[in-house]
């Protein structure tokens, strides 16, 4: 890197340097929100997510027309302690599946009308094991984020990174329990489906990673190369690449918000531009919803991630947008207001 | 009516006498499920939505290729009681943006591919004041039913019913009370913008009412005469008719619930095709859900009506159902399976 930096610092730097939604944009789709045909607040939160979406896109009548889904996977030496229900090899297995179209994720996006891509990183050469050394090296971490950075779509409007990877609810569990404390077991959850034991074991070798490493976490950036993953660390690197753009951002579950919380940790306001899109059923979602100050859009018990919560709030977000631009005002329509 | 029946008498009789979903379709459609390239159970509610909707549909892979959205609009005596925060000219209005394409129903009708129909009821003859007398003769009702049952495509495949009418949060916390007991101000919530004085006069028109009709509402379709409106009876005539030709509704906020209601105290089982799309922000709203055993699918604040609520829950639901249909299995995908 040019002067000594690393790549994670130039994305520190560049969320500190990235400018906030369009105050203009905000102020004028507010006031149009109140002249629509509708009781005043009668349309919940589809009020706020339009107003929102706008002010990020510079317009108080946005539309939705471009989104994005980005899945990114990776392999995790932690799973030689035990701690997923699925072997190591289904990684390859759905990456192979995401390409040829038969995932959930596939049947979402093309739902919702977004593009999907896929992004492999390295599934031959998985992070090492956690519990032993340090995920990743500072530049692995850079690759890894750089990857995401790259694989934002700047003509995009929209943004949900999903994320395919055998033990990553175990990596996010650790950055969650390394950036906001608590106990081990509060963020260990069942992932893919494992049973009270495979719980305990997840819990004991969370336990012993941040212990290993805690003195070497200096940054939520080192947080991440010490206990992450390659598809967290690109699922950042994208969510701060679409801040820089000014595409709003939908998160997805556990793993996702884990990777957001690392840039919400570095930079205050970091994650103004994304809303959270669903609550998983994954155990410590919701309680990493709450220290990100998220209200999810969706709670309908999934907990499958590849971004299919998210993916399917693209719905929810384009209904709002739609009602916000496409509306009548009372004066257009000739409605009295009450 | 032939043999002295009345159209509503024939609606309970089609209600009792419908055929439940297909057994076979749920089983295949279960078993399918248990197939497909996820964790089991790790679509959560979707996994159930697109078996239920397999059922009712005959297939194991179903689509939803033909939504209808009707609206009901009616206008209500009651009104003279002062309950609204809206003019009753508001109904013919707000009849008008419908059709010229304004209202936020237009546009969730649009994204998510239904088709939308308005069916505007005698609005210039409004129902009785039924602090006074019954809301509709006999003879009204049934035009009403009728009306409804009429509006129902039999070729689409499901059916959000919405409605307009000033005044029919009142109708609706009337026939609440008068079905399921309680006091009268659980039911009576702030309709379209009512302040705390309204929503206890609200609450002392729904005690009058039904203490003045209470010896003669003997049956729940006596009930729907007497408190009801003619856009509660046309939308309880539409899901019944969809209940006779096995097509899914989604139902929508409080008044949607009151007029099924109607039905599921009729008949047992009579909503077994329907689905909560959404809890409103209509304080009687979650009651009547738990009345009908029925869990939301959205919760984003909404008290619109118009049919929005459910509108928005046919994006879920097409996400649901493509999943279902559209994903691989882990034999035609090579994915191991746990």
């Amino acid at each position: 890197m040019a002067n000594g930096k690393t790549f994670a610092d130039e994305v520190v730097k560049a969320l500190e340097e990235a400018r906030g939604p369009d105050a203009a944009a905000v102020a004028a789709a507010a006031a149009r929100n109140g002249l629509l045909t509708k009781p005043p607040g009668a349309l919940g939160r589809l009020e706020d997510l339009a107003i929102w979406y706008g002010g990020w896109r510079g317009t108080d009548r946005p539309q939705v027309l471009a989104p994005q889904v980005i899945i990114f996977a990776g392999n995790h030496g932690v799973v030689a302690q035990g701690i997923s229900a699925f072997p190591a090899e289904v990684t390859v297995q759905m990456v192979a599946n995401f390409e040829a179209g038969g995932a959930a994720i596939n049947q979402l996006a093309k739902m919702y009308g977004a593009k999907m891509d896929v992004v492999a990183l390295e599934l031959d050469r998985p992070t090492a094991d956690f519990t032993q050394a340090p995920a990743m090296s500072a530049d692995e971490l850079d690759a890894a984020l750089q990857a995401g950075w790259d694989a934002v779509d700047a003509g995009s409007d929209l943004l949900v990174v999903g994320e395919m990877g055998i033990g990553n609810t175990t990596a996010a569990a650790a950055i969650a329990y390394a950036l906001f404390g608590g106990d081990a077991a509060m963020w260990a959850g069942r992932g893919t489906g494992l049973d009270d034991a495979g719980v305990a074991r997840k819990a004991d070798v969370i336990e012993r990673a941040v212990s290993l490493h805690k003195g070497a976490m200096t940054s939520p950036m080192a947080v991440l190369a010490h206990v992450g993953g390659r598809e967290l660390a690109a699922m950042a690197g994208a969510i701060a690449r679409a801040r820089t753009l000014g595409i709003p951002v939908i998160l997805d579950g556990y793993i996702c918000c884990a990777a957001a919380s690392i840039l919400a940790q570095s930079v205050a306001g970091a994650l103004d531009h994304a809303v959270a899109g669903h609550k998983s059923e994954e155990a410590g979602h919701i309680k990493l919803l709450e220290a990100l100050d998220k209200k999810p859009l969706l709670d309908l018990g999934l907990r499958l991630g590849e971004g299919s919560g998210a993916a399917l709030a693209i719905g929810v977000l384009k209904g709002a947008v739609a009602c916000h631009s496409g509306m009548a005002t009372f004066a257009e329509a000739g409605v009295s207001d009450g």
